[in-house]
C-alpha cells in the first residue's frame, strides 16, 4: 500500500503528550482527525511519542493508504485545520516498507534551560528555569560519559521494552548567554531517557553530583538511583534520521 | 515621597492588555495586586501601555510611597506571586520627580514576522505568520521616510491627545533567514501606532503597496487611508530611554 510521511511541528503545552487517548486533546487525536477528512480511518504511526508537554519541530509520522493523494492538497487541508499549535511541515510518498517508527535509525532531542536569577516570561513554554548558576564545563564531563552503547536502565522511566539498551551518538551542551540548550541523539531513547539525563546533568552542574556520578548511576541499572526527571517545557524532539537519508540528524 | 521603578517583563497573550480594568485579567492588575502586599492601595504609573497580545521585555513601572523599602525583599516576593507570565527584572530607588510615563523620552519596539509558506507553533505566540514572500529592501525604503518629526495622525487609531506629532528616532527590517525582524524607538508613540506602520510597511513588502505610498499616507494625516494593524502577538516593547540613562534604547 501506498504508505505517506509526513513532518510535524508542534507546541506540546496544550496537549495531553503525542499518543491518542480516550477523551483527551492530543496531537495524534487531531492530527488523525484532520487527516480522516482525505483517509477514512486513517491511522498513523509516529517516530518519536512525546510526553505531555514536550514540542517537536521534526516530528515524523507515517500511515498507509489505497488511494493516491494530492500532497499539496492535503499539506494544505491539514494546516488550515490544525491551527497554531500543531504545523505539518511536509508530506512525501514513500517505499510501501516505510514506517515512521521501525524505519527510524536515529532521533535527535533539545533541551533548554535558562539558567539567570530571574525568569523570563517569553520563553516560559520552552525552557525550563534553574537560578542556581549551572557549570557547563562539568555537565559536558557527565554528558561524554554517556556516549556509546550502554543500557540505560537507570535512565528509562518505564521497563516494559525487552531491551533497555541504546546507543547515544552525541549528547553536549552549549551556552548562548543566560540559555543553556542541550543536543543529543541516539539510535532510540528509552520512555523520560533525555529529561532523567538532563536532570543529572543539570545536578553536576549545580555541583549536588559530580561528573563521575553519572557513570555510577549508568553502571547501577537501577531506577532507584536516578535523580527523577527535568520538567517537559524544556524539551523538543528536533529531527528524525531514516538509513535511505543521506544526511545524518 | 520615595518614588520606586520596577523593570517588568510578559507575556501578553493570556492577559486583556496591561492597563487595569475591572472584573479582567491584565498586567497591571496582576502586578499591583502583588505589590499590594508591600504596599497597600498602591497605584502605578507605566511607560508604555500596551494592548492585548502585546509582549514587554523592558516594559518601566513606577509608583510611590512613604514607606521604605527593602528592594531585594520585595522583588523575591514578586516574582513569587507572579508566576510564570510576568517577571519583574530589577526594582531601584528614584529620585522623588520620576515617573516611568512622563520622565521616559524614548521607547524601542520589536516586531517579528515569520515569512515562510508554513507557520512555526514555537513561535507562534510572538510572531505574525505571512506567507506571501516579503521584499524587506523595499519595506526598509518605506520605514526610512518615517524617521524624523511627523504628524503621525494616519498611524493612530485613537486621536484623543492633543497632538500626534511624534519623533521617529530609527525604524529599520533586518532578516534572520524565515524571521524578519522591525526595530522602531521614537520619543513616543500613539495608540497602535506601531502595529499601523507594520500592516504599511508589510504591504509594501508584498507588492500592494510602493515604498512612496507610506509617505503619502503619513502626508494625509488621516486614519482612513492607513492598511489596518498588524497582529498584537508579533510586537514586543523592548526598551524605554529616560534622560539619566547614560545608554539610549
Amino acid at each position: 500500500m501506498p504508505t505517506y510521511r509526513l513532518e510535524v511541528a508542534y507546541d506540546g503545552t496544550g496537549f495531553h503528550g503525542y499518543a491518542r487517548q480516550p477523551a483527551r486533546r492530543t496531537v495524534q487525536g487531531e492530527l488523525e482527525a484532520a487527516l480522516s477528512k482525505h483517509v477514512p480511518g486513517v491511522v498513523t504511526s509516529v517516530a518519536g511519542r512525546t510526553d505531555r508537554g514536550v514540542h517537536a519541530t521534526g516530528q515524523v509520522v507515517s500511515f498507509s493508504t489505497d488511494d493516491v493523494l494530492d500532497t499539496e492538497r492535503v499539506l494544505r487541508s491539514l494546516n488550515r485545520q490544525l491551527g497554531d499549535e500543531i504545523a505539518v511541515t511536509g508530506i512525501t510518498l514513500e517505499g510501501d516498507d516505510f514506517h515512521a517508527r521501525f524505519s527510524a535509525t536515529s532521533r535527535a532531542y533539545r533541551y533548554r534551560v535558562l539558567n539567570r536569577a530571574i525568569h523570563d516570561p517569553l520563553l516560559a513554554r520552552t525552557v525550563w528555569h534553574v537560578a542556581e548558576a549551572l557549570d557547563i564545563d562539568t555537565m559536558n564531563q557527565g554528558a561524554a560519559l554517556l556516549v556509546g552503547e550502554h543500557d540505560f536502565t537507570s535512565f528509562c522511566r518505564r521497563a516494559d521494552e525487552s531491551s533497555l539498551v541504546r546507543r547515544v551518538l552525541w549528547a553536549e551542551w552549549q551556552r548562548h548567554d543566560d540559555l543553556i540548550e542541550f543536543s543529543i541523539g541516539a539510535n532510540a531513547f528509552c520512555h523520560q531517557m533525555v529529561r532523567s539525563i538532563v536532570m543529572a546533568l543539570v545536578d553536576v552542574g549545580r555541583g549536588r553530583l559530580q561528573p563521575n556520578d553519572v557513570k555510577l548511576i549508568l553502571d547501577a541499572r537501577d531506577r532507584q538511583g536516578s535523580r527523577g526527571v527535568a520538567p517537559p517545557q524544556g524539551l523538543t524532539l528536533v529531527q528524525v534520521g531514516y538509513a535511505e537519508d543521506t544526511s545524518t540528524p
